[in-house]
């Protein structure tokens, strides 16, 4: 739904909001802050600032739908906001976009709703119930498919079936907190046993995350034409994976210890609202691979079911800070390069009757480029670390060593629209 | 723990109880259930009847720790009680093991906590807040193994590595409630291209689950020395399986909607402590198998980490109750039979850093015995469907048909105590 809050032309008084790279007063994404010492409650990014939900329930400049999403957004997780209906999340929107545009009359009072990010800290949108992965990148597919069946790199489901895992919900934390490097069990191809200790693969995977908004019953599968309503927004993902620990345990039933020691996100839902501009056709299929199935096929979805969103992955060594050279892009990929829409991904979860519910979240999988521009994971940009790829200080990396930082952004970009961004999902490899 | 609270000679005035096949006064197992139309609170089985945390929690027979334990049990669901100090359920065990003994003094106020179950909804014991699967009974792994790679059954990794994968916790129903047949795609061997329908193919498996009690920080693994104590208790655990669509899409990345459609566990969660007399060695591995790695190899987990513990599968028919045929038996198996000790399973889902949390639960995998009397699936009773079994209707099943009832049965013994059981464990599929 593109209204007046997407209008170019908006500006907000929070000066710092104007011009900014992810928060302009055309995203006002959805998140959860403790200002200072006090406790979790909801929030909504603007420029440098948070506006406080819980403040802002409290208000007589916020009535009907609007005050109903506040006061679900005022608690210490998103869940009960993610469970309305999408109608209260936009009056939500609207009416913030009025009280925070420029000119606005009640300046004063929205003032006092207001905290720089830099004294708060963040959390977690919602307290995640299940958290399940797909696998719809299909260039990241079909490379490491390459590395282990050169022939026959990708399986014969793939282009059928949106490959999906379950994944950890547990260890899931918010952009920041520190990746502790995982000890396991691994095994190289010519040694008689394995061994145990820490993981000497460490790698990231470039990924984005779906908020689930209003969930479903077990048992009643969410069709296609209705699945996008279904989703309250996005937000970055970063999948650390511990290759070789992945490789000695992953048959026959998927990762697990190689994933499920963390997976960093982006603190904000940047919701399906926001992004209504930023919507895109789902590309063409290439000539001779097959059509979705009727379950997993919609007019609208296909017509508006993807994502003009850009995504990068930067690097910075220890060595790197210390010489004072910048992180460095190491990838350059976007989201259009997924194989299955969001949608698509929903209604698969659901057409055997699985239940979704508010907060859920659903990776993507790792999203590659065709080409070497935009790898999603050092798997792909070193081979399997056979071709370390050399960095600015003059280091290389085959994989992680302690002390890199990684950080992902995204931004969605459209002509005639007010880019948005996602803000850091970063998070720093300790031994 | 063995304490007087198994002494065999101990009766209760809950006549009921004694004598009980599942819910003697040496079990009080713990679960969430409403009476009536109230709300939901922590109960303990005991007999027919259902004892009320809520009402224990505010009377002063109880004090210490075990008042403590009541309050933290008295909610709609045992997350707060599971994460106390095994100490604490300890206490509230002995306490009202001694109020319900034949003789207490106070049973005139004892008796107004009491529900009698047949009255009562059971629900889930707690907010399940990740669910993972094992695939520790290696007799199933071997026979799953044989039908896909008959010269190879099991992987390289089987003995060193307790498999496990992610599963849907959102799903997990406490027994009684339907199996809704779940629809996907599938693809014959033979077939171009897959299709989409109902599943053709679906099964049951038969596996204990762990409750898991207080857990760990992200990054902070639990030694195996340590990992008893953090199992609060178990329970019956049906992973029911749709065999055709996992076949057609669990490469590369492990079962999905083929398990997350539902899965069944039995409503109480029978204490580490109530299972004390019960635990025995685990059996010695074979000759030639590899030893357990030293971060999963504990002296007393090898002496007494198993579970002396029968597990049965009953079938009945739509025909079947209309004939008044009564459930056959399909299946009698042990969890002795099991690869690996809880204790492993909660020591290495946690040595990469990943966090357990109160209420979360774990799946043994299926548990079937070395020869075919107590297979724990029709995957492997029926040798993958070309041998269908003949039930004492004169029907034949190769795969669940809609309208039957499947339910497990569980119970504790050992010479000199009372033995004790889980309550049923039970689902009927529905198209």
């Amino acid at each position: 739904m593109i209204d007046e809050t997407h209008d170019p032309a908006r500006t907000s008084w929070v000066s710092s909001a104007n011009g900014h790279a992810d928060f302009p007063i055309q995203n006002l994404p959805l998140g959860v802050f403790s200002p200072g010492g006090g406790a979790p409650r909801g929030g909504v990014a603007i420029g440098d600032l948070i506006l406080d939900l819980s403040l802002a329930a409290r208000s007589a400049l916020l009535s009907g739908e609007a005050k109903a999403a506040a006061e679900a957004g005022a608690g210490a997780t998103l869940n009960p906001l993610l469970g309305l209906a999408p109608s209260a999340r936009r009056a939500l929107r609207r009416r913030l976009s009025e009280l925070l545009a420029l000119g606005a009359p009640d300046r004063a009072e929205v003032e006092t709703w207001l905290y720089p990010v830099s004294g708060c800290t963040l959390h977690l949108p919602a307290a995640i119930g299940d958290y399940t992965d797909f696998y719809a990148g299909i260039h990241h597919a079909l490379n490491v498919g390459r590395q282990f069946r050169p022939d026959n790199p990708l399986l014969p489901n793939y282009k059928h079936v949106p490959i999906g895992y379950h994944g950890r919900a547990s260890s899931i934390r918010v952009s920041g907190a520190a990746v502790r490097r995982p000890s396991g069990q691994k095994k190289a191809p010519d040694a008689e046993a394995p061994t145990f200790g820490p993981s000497a693969r460490l790698d990231l995977e470039l990924e984005l995350g779906v908020w689930i908004g209003q969930g479903n019953a077990l048992g009643e599968p969410i069709p296609i034409g209705e699945a996008s309503s279904h989703i309250a927004g996005l937000c970055l993902l970063n999948d650390w994976s511990a290759r070789d620990l992945q490789a000695w345990e992953y048959q026959p039933l998927g990762p697990f210890l190689a994933k499920n020691f963390m997976t960093t996100i982006s603190p904000w839902v940047v919701t399906s609202e926001a992004l209504a501009p930023f919507r895109i056709a789902q590309p063409a299929r290439p000539e001779g691979d097959p059509a979705p199935m009727d379950y997993l096929f919609g007019d609208a979805d296909q017509a508006s079911g993807a994502y003009a969103l850009d995504l990068e992955v930067f690097l910075s060594t220890a060595q790197m800070r210390e010489q004072r050279i910048a992180a460095v892009r190491i990838s350059a990929s976007a989201a259009r390069h997924l194989y299955w829409t969001a949608a698509q991904m929903v209604t698969h979860h659901t057409v055997g009757g699985c239940d979704l519910n508010p907060g859920d979240l659903l990776g993507t999988g790792t999203i590659s480029t065709p080409d070497d521009t935009g790898l999603g994971s050092l798997l792909e940009l070193t081979r399997g670390g056979a071709q370390p790829i050399t960095l600015p200080s003059g280091e290389t990396r085959a994989f992680l060593q302690d002390g890199d930082e990684l950080s992902i952004a995204g931004h969605a970009r459209a002509d005639g629209y007010v880019a948005i961004g996602f803000g850091p999902c970063t998070g720093m490899v300790v031994g």
